[in-house]
């Protein structure tokens, strides 16, 4: 538990920490180890208001071209999301699938009482890329999982448990502000923009009153620092979504700037969970560039260094190989004088003006964290983008497990 | 050997296939294992024309700054490599030990009997970045390789295997044309602009009569085609160079197409022979994009599949994951249309304007040659990259072995 000025931070809580949101998680039958693959959160309002942010990815899945569709209302009743197939390429009959499930879930929900239409209903799924869903199979537990809905926060645990694939494990947290009122999270993957595997989705949900514009602003903040600055291995998934939906059962009006420092807490936790959860992780790295001209020409560098498969590798074995970073920073497209650039690892100096250190052969980099500060020396900007390592064991999981 | 119309391609000859070149390599102590470490290639004139390609790296070695600044006159009577150390990120220090070297070896072949300046000698180097290179032991062997120069075929595969660093194969390849003129060259290291480790290193030499701007057209034609073109990892090195010599000891002076041609051919089989013995390789991949709406479009999706993690770890688990395929071409900034691409892997469809074809799944990837051809079907531009798979290997070589 984090307890800041404004409020506190838990992990104990995700999608039903706030007021007024039911959650639930199932095994509907589309992953064939018969684990947890459908979840969903459903808001009792009385608001509707909502806001998402997808990938930029121009191949994108039929569930994301739902849901950027639906979001166009600035309205959201629930969001179904499944594990165990990104329903991604599979073309007009691929989106079909998606708009059943969304139909099928408003039937139900109007059937359990709540009268809904498939348009206030996001969609989501992740998997392996190419593979139509089985329909027979998640048509009937879309029904089923509208009778399992708690109130209680085991439903948003369950939920967090039926998104993961190679999640070892679920990612919930939860800001709790003094003013009672309350945002709460969970997510899957690693890495927004830049994920490994199929995709990230993480779902927000706020009892705040809030507009979809309001709610809008303070995603697309939050995701510009979090999830937009994790970067495991360069990849870009077809379906990443980031929801956020607020129901004002707390009855508390937040100011934008509350808003938005509470839905960042939430963000920033999540993204550290799911970076610590990367596929293969033997290392926790964060690559921080300082003195750029401006704060893009930072994160322009820091991603280069970020995704550079040279220094990526040497972390794994844990070598100071500072030249590694120098040459992945002069391969990135920004101002720079390579005699002014400076290296730490850890806080140990390696390379001033872009020369080596004193005793950088033998920085100790044996630890799990590894803080990459590269000082360029030229402006004011600054960034930081968290990453893992290359190692052997993201070699194993991408070319033995198909998705 | 390859017959072509115009003439013949050999790997058994290199910088000294074309009359009027010699060539050495020795072992100056530089390497710690012992090995061969320092090369000399050394025009017998009349001509001394000369181009060169540089690393497009902010951050140049010393040697880079070097060899730029001497190009500059079109001409060049020798060049000097060493392997064991880079001398990149080592300050006005290494510089000055670049000059040094260029200086030594100036009046070793004055003293020898060919009176030569140091600004007609360019310098390479490759190996660890951020060490000052052993000028102790480079110094008396800068003397020594002088001595040992050969006028036979010895004296080129000797150099070639000089410059090798994790190389485990010298690189030659020699175009003999049927006007009786020449073009050969070495190669080290894998790949321009994206080459594993340190360092592409590349020494060219022609008996043809040429001019330093047509030389400069002729090598510039090839490395678009060719290095420009061959991505291991989409690492950048600080060192990168490609030298090409013109003597004229032909006395034949060739069109400007012929000796495009020439220099292609011999880039091209360079550049085959790096990426077949790439770090780590267990596949040899061609990613060909037909139908961009550009040459240039064509060549960035190519690059964007042929870096992509996910795509180069299923490939080394002959996995035909067409998906990853198609979420890496999906963030290429280029014009596409999903529905639109079609892909196929060794001539087998895996998917068809956006979807999957039949049996997709079931295609069989385990051979070591793999072609990945993505049809966009949005206009006329194609290109080409050769790449690598992403192997437990190439994590192995490069967290264990420091460069």
């Amino acid at each position: 538990m984090t307890t800041v000025e404004s409020g506190k931070l838990v992990r104990t809580q995700g999608v039903t920490g706030p007021l007024g949101f039911r959650a639930a998680g199932i095994a509907a039958g589309i992953k064939a180890s018969g684990n947890p693959d459908l979840a969903l959160v459903f808001s009792e309002g009385p608001d509707y208001a909502a806001a998402g942010v997808f990938t930029r990815n121009q191949v994108k899945a039929a569930p994301v071209l739902w849901s950027q569709q639906v979001l166009s209302s600035g309205r959201l009743r629930a969001v179904i999301l499944n594990s165990g197939g990104a329903n991604a390429c599979t073309g007009p009959g691929g989106f079909q699938d998606t708009h059943r499930t969304a139909e099928e879930l408003a039937t139900a929900l109007s059937n359990w009482g709540t009268e809904t239409g498939a348009g206030e209903i996001a969609v989501c799924s992740t998997g392996l890329i190419g593979d139509r869903l089985p329909m027979d199979k998640l048509i009937p537990a879309v029904t089923e999982i509208v009778h399992e809905m708690g109130g209680g926060l085991s439903g948003g645990l369950d939920a967090a448990y039926a998104i993961m694939t190679t999640d070892t494990v679920p990612k919930e947290a939860a800001f709790h502000h003094n003013d009672k009122w309350n945002v709460g999270g969970m997510a899957k993957g690693a890495g927004m923009l830049a994920p490994s595997l199929a995709t990230m989705l993480v779902v927000l949900t706020t009892d705040a009153r809030a507009t979809p514009e309001q709610l809008d602003q303070a995603l697309r903040n939050a995701t510009r620092l979090t999830f937009d600055r994790l970067d495991v291995d360069g990849s870009c998934s077809t379906n990443d979504t980031v929801l956020l939906l607020a129901n004002g059962a707390s009855a508390v009006t937040p100011s934008q700037a509350e808003l938005d420092a509470a839905v960042l807490a939430v963000c920033d936790d999540l993204a550290t969970q799911l970076m610590a959860d990367a596929e293969g992780i033997t290392k926790r790295v964060l690559v921080t560039v300082t003195g750029a001209l401006t704060e893009d020409e930072a994160l322009i560098a820091a991603r280069a260094v970020a995704r550079d498969s040279l220094v990526k590798t040497a972390l794994f074995g844990s070598d100071p190989n500072w030249g590694r970073v120098l040459a992945a920073v002069g391969i990135a497209p920004i101002t720079l004088d390579p005699n002014r650039i400076s290296v730490s690892f850890n806080g140990n100096s390696v390379c001033v003006d872009g020369v080596g250190a004193p005793g950088a052969r033998e920085v100790d980099l044996s630890g799990m964290d590894i803080e990459v500060r590269i000082a360029l020396n030229v402006g004011d900007g600054s960034a930081t983008i968290r990453t893992t390592d290359l190692s052997h064991g993201y070699v194993e999981e991408n070319s033995a497990y198909s998705s």
